[in-house]
């Protein structure tokens, strides 16, 4: 045996011994958390309740823009959810909230194109837009796909509609690193549009799928830049425009948007909870955001992730637990034009002598869970990867350092550790915030198994801390 | 430092050492095919084929239960898309398939509901099941959930039509288990409902989902025991029998199936290949199934594997790759109903002097994939294992041991190590062998990245070896 072979074996032997110790002096403490796991997936599988939740939210309360009749009766329905299931503490979280319309006409046409004439286009008012004047506006189309290219155009927009046509990178693995590439056309278009004359904005949709059907969401006006509208057309209407330009033809759109902004209204973040049985004032948040776009049901986004919150608290109970911390659903309001919901939570009068030690959130669909991402230092996170087998156990073993979202971002600036639920991607962006997102594209049992993910989650860390 | 304290140290350097000599040895080596699996999966997104070419054959070909005039369109289809994409060595390989017919009519109707007076089931033949006699069958209905129950019965079953109703196990997260624990009513309920005395079986549809389609799939006979008819019934039929039988009714049913088995036809496997550079002989294949049922348009079951592995050799074309070993994609013809394909490609007068090194399926439908199965000895699973970061990396980093595919088997028992890509599986069994598999079930991403996921693991295996 000569020196390299001596070394291996021991340092083989040493590590082989350091393992066994390891898993030996895990063993007693992982065991029961793996039934607990077991014991919510079961349960979940077998009797789980969000999908039944969902159908009701997205047809008795249909589509839910903050300050819709929609919305508040997304508020009462959810609280009776809650009710039902006996939940503590369940209350409202009164707020104010955006009241933005899209009023009842929306379109846009192809007027002069020499190959085909009048062409109508399948658009929709992107949410805060101001109206057209009432006769619509009549421009010219310049089409760009960056604010460089705009920047460098001087005067050659003035006057004319900007068309925004930079599509999503199809190579991005990551439908959401896709979107995070091309959303800006659609939040700032309208400023930068105004900044060199523009009389209006026109964004391709923020989808990978090519279709006619149109995508809102949320656009914004800066202080000193004159307000113009701003709208999302179709990717298929997208490309028809670029197309009929790169042949060289002058294409002149009609565009007529009627939104409005209306004043304020009152709304309500909705609250409920199972009390911890020996740290009450520690708690775990998990929660989506209640209000949606005025497109389809809002089912994906994000229906999906207030059904979950509400089947975590469900299955923890179902399953006869009783977690030594406070574990709470949080409804939060109007996420998707103004954060108030989010904003208001944790300054609101209720949250005087708590301590939150966890805020989890669902916003990226109610797909098949792959797992989580942690936003929190390095310590949160390997301590929370330290349960990977046990999520790995269900197929939602991918653990990883990332944004958590977009409602928990006001306690996660606070120091608390944000968690962001993981599901499969690749559908999302075909129905996030059109006429797509309804029930019909949510797989009951894709949409538990996240409920199971976060349930699992909430309670391991109700239990351990972090 | 005490003697505990001292081994520990000494251990945990032990320790980092060897996983760094490791990492520095596999550096050089990992790095290029991190690089080449990047380059595919771009490939792959940017302008993958997959979804196209499975249109094509959805559309042009329909569904292609073995002898129809679907599945010769389709050995004809496939040869066309491996000439336009210039592969070697593109043949038909001929055998001989069964010849099965479904027939004009499959009706049942429950004729004497108190309650409800007539009504009709849906139902569909299964493969291979003989007709009823013209005027059909009437006869009172029978229900059991296991081959135990009906056989403890005595001579309760006879003259009966015996009903299968054990519904998949909810809580099982695999549904491919779940199918597993209930499809032996599917392919021996008609023999084991004749052993005593039953006239029929019908046998509740092999799904999760609770709608009103019914699940075809193969069932057989035994020699020696009388061949009866055999249908399935969806799940919202079986559920009404059930209610009925449950509430004390006699439930009588008429049932007509019109189906027959013809004599055996000529078709064949399809294969092309990319032929290796260096080893030539040395094969690995990859394929999927060209045959499917005649319900729906075998889009998931198994468009999605053939197409897959055709794109797989043009994914490795497109990069500009040129394989050491031969990458082969086998269309097998007749996995549902005789296997025929799958036991001539191993003994066709081709494979003189060829040497099959891996065998790669997919079998498990187009959704997005999680990694795959191994199926072969420890030391091939831990070699695979050790590119678990290459997969990771495109999520799909589940390397397990488990069952390679139906139509690999055959090479499989051969000692050629087994592949088989593992998908999302919660929505496999809503569409399976049913009306509902069609191409809208499928997304593009989806399918395109288990094509990826095969071309990378193919080519690895080309160049390293297993």
């Amino acid at each position: 045996m000569n020196f390299s072979s001596r070394l291996v074996v021991t340092l083989t032997l040493g590590c082989i011994c350091v393992s066994v110790c390891l898993s030996q002096s895990n063993h007693v403490e992982t065991r029961s958390w793996e039934d607990v796991a077991a014991k919510i997936l079961e349960i979940g599988l077998r009797e789980g309740e969000a999908y039944a939740m969902l159908e009701e939210l997205t047809t008795k309360a249909g589509h839910r823009l903050s300050g819709s009749a929609g919305a508040a009766a997304a508020v009462e329905l959810t609280r009776q959810m809650m009710s039902a299931r006996d939940f503590d503490n369940i209350h409202l979280e009164p707020i104010m909230v955006p009241h933005w319309i899209r009023g009842p006409v929306e379109e846009a046409t192809i007027i002069n194109s020499q190959s085909m004439g009048s062409v109508p286009l399948s658009i929709c008012a992107l949410g805060r837009s101001i109206a057209t004047p009432t006769d619509g506006i009549v421009a010219e189309v310049v089409e760009v796909k960056s604010f460089e290219e705009l920047r460098a155009m001087d005067d050659e927009a003035e006057g004319k509609i900007v068309f925004f046509n930079r599509a999503f990178d199809p190579t991005e693995l990551n439908t959401f690193a896709a979107y995070g590439g091309a959303v800006d056309q659609r939040s700032r278009g309208a400023i930068e549009a105004a900044k060199v004359g523009g009389v209006a904005a026109l964004v391709r949709s923020m989808t990978l799928a090519v279709d006619d059907v149109p995508h809102t969401g949320a656009m914004r006006y800066e202080e000193g830049v004159k307000k113009i509208p701003a709208a999302a057309v179709s990717a298929m209407g997208a490309d028809l425009l670029s197309d009929l330009i790169r042949q060289g033809e002058s294409v002149t759109v009609r565009m007529k948007l009627t939104c409005q902004t209306l004043p304020d209204v009152p709304s309500a973040n909705v609250v409920g909870e199972i009390t911890g049985s020996e740290k009450p004032h520690e708690i775990i948040v998990v929660g989506g955001h209640l209000d949606s776009w005025d497109k389809g049901a809002g089912a994906h986004d994000d229906g999906a992730g207030c059904v979950q919150a509400i089947e975590v608290l469900n299955l923890i109970k179902k399953a006869g637990l009783t977690p030594k911390r406070t574990i709470r659903a949080v409804m939060f309001m109007n996420e998707e034009n103004g954060t108030r919901g989010a904003k208001a939570y944790p300054i609101a009068p209720q949250r005087e002598g708590e301590m939150h030690i966890a805020a989890v959130e669902s916003d990226r669909g109610g797909f098949a869970p792959r797992g989580f991402t942690v936003q929190a230092d390095s310590i949160v996170l390997e301590k929370v990867q330290r349960w990977k087998h046990i999520f790995e156990k269900i197929d939602a073993g991918r653990i990883i350092a990332g944004y958590g979202g977009v409602d928990i971002s006001p306690l996660v600036k606070d120091g608390v550790p944000g968690f962001g639920l993981l599901p499969e991607n690749h559908r999302y962006f075909d129905y996030h915030h059109s006429d797509h997102d309804t029930i019909d594209k949510v797989h009951p049992r894709e949409l538990e198994m996240g409920a199971i993910v976060e349930a699992i989650l909430c309670y391991l860390i109700s239990e351990e801390g972090l």
